[in-house]
């Protein structure tokens, strides 16, 4: 690395180091508890190179959100893409990618999850797009389960935000010290929302 | 009323002003977010005021904390007392107590759930505290089912809290306008957590 590099971080770099200052910050302190000179001073820049590399503390807040909404949906993209076709093993799939993320990724998903009352206008409406869009992969499944007769629910639309909240939940608890292993609990997540909307099997 | 009661409120009078204002602008904005002088102007007191009736910020977020989960745990103790002895009888009767709260005091119960990450040292042990004791009426009706073999749970642990987070969730989206009135959402709540916990039937 040349002195030069060393001494004048990349503007990417930068982007970096205030993207993660960001993240620490708002779940520590929620949005409207972290101050644009908290940020500065987390990232080691002024508040003006702040605002040169990331606009205002609301884009800032966006792109976190959007960076780790499009982490998950790709994720949950990738997924679906390499199981198996029918409804309970895409289901299971989703709980996966959904638990390991809010496990691995909590201040990510935190930020996500309790700031979008921060947001207003178009950049709120453009997140709440993106979020939807990755329900609706849950909700496609689920639809699909239902209509063949091998999931139930008396309105997808609620047991669809009902699971998402279950399996976000972990970001609230889970602790990578403690006694379970991580395997363990996306299996136990897997078998929750499994049997919440199994069907009954048919009567003989 | 006397001219006197108009113009110098009852101390309970302040106290329950400042404690609406405080619930209101820490579900908006956070515990971090919102500043002593938020407060004070939100329940038209000065900040001596508020200081001489309810303490420091701190204060006033144990106080909210403490009379909601109080509330809830009153609710839950009620409900049980109600109902038939039987574990699935008891969890459906904590399921309702427990989605009803989440979605009629929806301010109250974020603030539990979402600022216990800003309360620290004795405080902090004091709100756990309660928060377990409720949970742990959870835990028991789970354990009653599972001695029974009517419930089934691989960790009764990781189930009960995931099983309240999919309860609480419905305090992020719940809208008393919404097209689904809040009876039927009890009911798909109720019978997504059955669900979930129940044994398959004996084989034959």
């Amino acid at each position: 690395m040349s002195e030069q590099a060393r001494t004048t971080p990349s503007p990417v770099a930068t982007q970096e180091r205030v993207r993660e200052a960001a993240v620490t910050l708002f779940a520590a302190r929620g949005f409207h508890g972290t101050g644009i000179r908290d940020l500065a001073s987390a990232a080691g820049v002024s508040s003006a190179t702040l605002y040169h590399y990331m606009g205002t503390k609301e884009d800032l807040l966006v792109a976190v959100m959007e960076q780790a909404l499009d982490l998950l949906a790709g994720e949950a993209a990738a997924a679906l893409a390499a199981c198996p076709p029918d409804p309970a093993s895409r289901l299971a799939a989703l709980v996966e990618v959904h638990v390991r993320a809010h496990a691995l990724r909590r201040r990510e998903t935190r930020v996500v999850d309790d700031e979008v009352r921060c947001l207003t206008g178009a950049a709120r409406a453009a997140v709440i797009a993106r979020r939807d869009a990755y329900q609706a992969l849950w909700r496609a499944v689920l639809d699909d389960g239902i209509a063949a007769g091998t999931m139930t629910a008396a309105s997808p639309a609620t047991t669809t935000r009902a699971l998402l909240e279950l399996c976000s939940g972990i970001a609230r608890w889970y602790d990578p010290a403690g006694p379970e292993p991580l395997e363990a609990l996306v299996r136990q997540y897997r078998e929750l929302v499994l049997a919440a909307v199994s069907a009954p099997p048919p009567r003989p």
